[in-house]
């Protein structure tokens, strides 16, 4: 059975990293359980085996893989017999411009909104590390970067979501009509806002909380089941 | 052979319709060489059998087909022996998504650095309709709109492009190994500058610009030999 380090919280069940969600359903959807291992920002030691210092970390057999892209691409490859992440050699292509955008456009825009509540649900050793890197990256206080949220996220429905509100008004996942890495790739944002906070990033209606809903539902309720907040 | 309506400027071989040049560059994968029409704004009479008022229009036999992204759906269904637009379908899937995002981030962010040009290369009996109804969308004259290009380029190049960058750093298209309608779609933007605009939108160096570059080279130089600016 893989094994995946994954980042947790004060609670050893509440597991928030967006990459790391990525992994998990990527392993779903190739019909792979893993044993995952909660691992907190300071757990640098635990993970030196594999070369670097982040999760999500991949340990199958005598493989070790890092890095969200990297290893959905070996899972792809290493199970391909099983259902495809990526649906095709242009969806493998494609899957990346949406993880980056994932990663560049995306996820900033949800760090800015929910920071404060992912201090709130860190384990005590990782309180200080966070707040200290965090603050330094987004420059300011994190309750201050939160401060004003409720203008913000008029501007972040309005407009940073405006190519995948655009997309799934017109298909039920971004890999057309069954998810891929793609769909996991930007669903991993969500459910990290989902298990750290209470703020309602979408409006009801929205064609994205329909598809979000979707995903929450994939593979016997993967995410849906994981401790969060409802949203 | 298959008919083309394509917006056309003052001199009859200058196309510069972003939409246009996604579906001659989707002709062209599939192999097929289309008659080509010119057609200006105001032509609305001319493609009045499609049922809509907007080009490109396709009109393949008895098939009349409108809208960009339908007519890539038609073209990759119709011609399904030929080398595939979307590499599969999770590559159709995750195009739309990139075709979304070349519609709603960036064409209206290359538009408003371009939109003086495009008015200066129109066909006389366009000029007033242009003026008026993108005056209007953009909320300025066409000339204010582009008299601070120089400092709102920075931001474009920097945030705008930040995934297409993240994304062709790492691979050669947007497809992957080779061009799909993901690359296609992000394409015609960069390409309705060319046709109109002196102005450079990428840096030199920037792995966008060289992803541009093999962009025009492909397909027997179909759009590097189009009437266009040296970029």
């Amino acid at each position: 059975m893989p094994k995946l380090y994954d980042l947790a919280g004060a609670e050893e069940d509440r597991r928030f990293s967006p990459y790391c969600w990525r992994i998990k359903m990527a392993l779903a959807h190739k019909g792979i359980e893993p044993e995952t291992v909660p691992w907190r920002f300071t757990d640098k030691e635990a993970i030196e085996f594999s070369g670097q210092t982040r999760v999500p970390v991949l340990v199958d057999g005598e493989n070790v893989v890092s890095d969200s892209w990297r290893i959905a691409n070996y899972l792809e490859d290493r199970f391909s017999d099983r259902p495809s992440l990526f649906g095709g050699p242009g969806g493998r292509g494609a899957a990346r411009f949406i993880a980056s955008w994932a990663d560049t456009v995306l996820q900033p825009a949800i760090a800015r909104l929910i920071v404060a509540d992912i201090h709130a649900h860190l384990h005590e050793r990782d309180r200080k590390y966070f707040r200290a890197t965090r603050e330094k990256a987004l420059g300011g206080s994190l309750e201050e970067i939160c401060a004003d949220r409720d203008d913000r996220v008029v501007k972040f429905r309005e407009t940073d979501l405006r190519p995948l509100r655009a997309t799934l008004t017109e298909q039920p996942y971004l890999g057309g009509e069954s998810p891929t890495y793609a769909d996991y790739s930007v669903f991993g944002g969500f459910q990290w806002a989902r298990a750290v906070s209470v703020f309602r990033l979408l409006a009801d209606g929205d064609p994205i909380a329909e598809w979000r809903h979707r995903m929450l539902e994939l593979h016997g309720r993967l995410a849906g089941k994981a401790p969060g907040y409802a949203v």
